[in-house]
């Protein structure tokens, strides 16, 4: 059996008893019952997961961010040039990104995986900086710590020309990805997060949400990083063409792997993987923007139950993302427009999920605090208690 | 010139250059124009609001938890009896409320102001603690740290028999909240959050936004803890019956301190003038539910441009809440049907609040990181830049 199989037969169910146990607790806490919100639902989830109530704290959060180029750049649906993928994670291992930023602002650590930067990464400083005052170019990570040197491919191949990748570099992406997370688990990490970064990787996110979910390339195919109308228009007929391409226009039923070969990223296979990963851990996973909601559509596919522990983070600005959302059944925490990546918006949301389990472990009981509980019992609150 | 007059004459509308500024920096920043969505303006705002960008960090911050009886209790608007209200802030104090958990998760510092609790706060050990393993009597605050001790009255009167305060209450809670704003921005606090603990409490914020936005009853009294259908429709007709009692019904123009004293909570009244403290001080304030929402309604119609430095941390599942946010032209950065007041909504929104003006301190910038930007200019991105 290979890791990715190994993986998805160690993925259970959400535990019915913890969840049970979760929601009598939340009951019995000084708190009118359902006053929290979507958070109780969040703490009941964490708790199947684990098995237990209450789950462990989910933290200290580690942030992945999963790195590849696009082949299918080459069909102009981005103004950005694609080197701008490598100076990104030049950026984020300089600290200067934004993804460091909100890490910093909750106590999360980043990680940055190569898993398929066209370029190389090792052209500078051994430091992992530019040449001080000299042009910039690009490609300064270096051995910089936080780099996980994961390269599968330079970037994917054209998807409108034949498979982004081939199958054995899908399934060494998802294999990458359930190690990664493996690895940030062994390390500490009590909560994971994937980020991403991938000049064009918006492109091959509405491609795989269009596969998965039957959507037509016009209802999932958004702006990503504010495009006008004419390539708007002209990314639309990309996605078509590669679904076209690749026999994954609606109703085909794609293969999860066959699709991910087809019309998906590296990074994409690597985030699905950590999911699978991440669930057979039974470690939660607070998932980002539109690339995470693509990758989550996959992991779903190849394991319904790899869900069960994801959090959505948040909704971004991408018509695609609220549609892979729908799909999976899943709430986002936070919705404010956003549409960076990176892994910023599952970080905003990380503090809520902590909140909500840090709940059940701190928060007194009406018998434990002396608190008086309504008059005329629980039967109207809604809470299912008998 | 009194307090309020003088808090009043201190606040500056937000400062366009400074703003300009954060809209110019944020354009500069290594992502694409305008990706952080909602969280770029709360940016913007702070740096109006100090005068400078990139503002200070909003932190450490500080909650203060007005506590306060309402004496439209005794129309049956709820089935919690009044004593939870000690109780609760008992609770408080020793730690086990939600809002103690909310604020160790984001690393923010919890006061427990009595304005109006209507049993003292006394009866138990010197610490604060209950005598252990007796029976609780749910008023064990003693002089545990953390309670400021503001008691203005022991509760508020019925308003639907008259005025829920004298003028000169009103006016003394409303210094009160200036107080202990300056108070906690004196103990070095760069952000400040008002929660809000007093059964009855989403009675009196109805009534008081029914006479603030002119919308009728049915449209802002919602289920506070949970009633049931014919508390509900009571507790619409009770603050029907107050409005028109102190004639303010819809489209009288209600003055905002004689509306305070009518039908307001001591706690509204403080948390108001907090607002106007802060505002002066030009501190950011974290807005939470229902009760900040009728507050800060009273706060603006005092002063508008008190509301410069407000972010609407949630939005709650009461209607009132909703209604009162449109009227402020706020959007709230949290909205996950939480209903449980103490400061938790606005808890939750913090490290929002923080990552967004974060973002102005430490992400590089295009030029500084050596990112390349995209082809075709900055035109298309709406950023508003030439």
């Amino acid at each position: 059996m290979d890791l990715i199989d190994e993986t998805i037969a160690a993925i259970r169910p959400l535990d019915g008893a913890a969840m049970r146990d979760a929601r009598d607790h939340q009951a019995r806490l000084t708190k009118p019952p359902g006053s929290l919100g979507v958070l109780e639902e969040v703490s009941v989830r964490l708790a199947g997961l684990a098995g237990q109530c209450p789950p462990p704290l989910p933290e200290p959060a580690a942030v992945a961010v999963f790195a590849a180029d696009h082949g299918v750049h080459a069909q102009g649906v981005t103004p950005w040039p694609q080197e701008v993928t490598a100076q990104m994670v030049a950026n984020f291992l300089a600290g200067g990104a934004v993804v460091n930023a909100f890490a910093a602002q909750v106590g999360a650590r980043v990680s940055v995986v190569d898993v398929g930067v066209a370029t190389e990464l090792d052209g500078t400083e051994p430091d992992g900086t530019e040449p001080d005052g000299t042009e910039p170019d690009g490609t300064g990570a270096g051995d910089a710590p936080g780099l996980l040197r994961r390269k599968i491919a330079a970037g994917t191949a054209d998807m409108t020309a034949g498979p982004a990748m081939t199958a054995g570099e899908a399934r060494r992406a998802v294999e990458t990805g359930i190690e990664v997370a493996r690895e940030l688990a062994a390390d500490g990490a009590g909560c994971l997060i994937a980020g991403d970064m991938g000049i064009a990787n918006t492109t091959a996110s509405a491609a795989l949400i269009a596969a998965f979910t039957g959507l037509p390339p016009e209802d999932v195919t958004g702006r990503g990083t504010g495009i006008d109308d004419a390539t708007h228009a002209h990314k639309v007929e990309i996605v078509r063409a590669a679904l076209a391409r690749h026999g994954l226009a609606a109703g085909h039923g794609a293969a999860p792997m066959e699709t991910l070969a087809a019309v998906g990223g590296l990074e994409h296979a690597a985030i699905a993987g950590f999911v699978l990963g991440a669930a057979a851990l039974r470690v939660p996973v607070v998932l980002d923007g539109v690339i995470a909601g693509a990758a989550a559509l996959a992991a779903a596919a190849l394991c319904p139950d790899a869900l069960g522990g994801c959090v959505a983070g948040h909704r971004s600005a991408e018509p695609g993302h609220a549609a892979a959302l729908r799909a999976l059944g899943l709430r986002p925490l936070v919705d404010l427009e956003l549409r960076l990546g990176e892994g910023t918006g599952a970080l905003l949301a990380l503090p809520l999920v902590q909140g909500a389990v840090r709940v059940l472990h701190e928060v007194a009981t009406f018998d434990s605090a002396g608190v008086s509980e309504k008059s005329g019992g629980a039967e109207e609150d809604g809470s299912g208690r008998p």
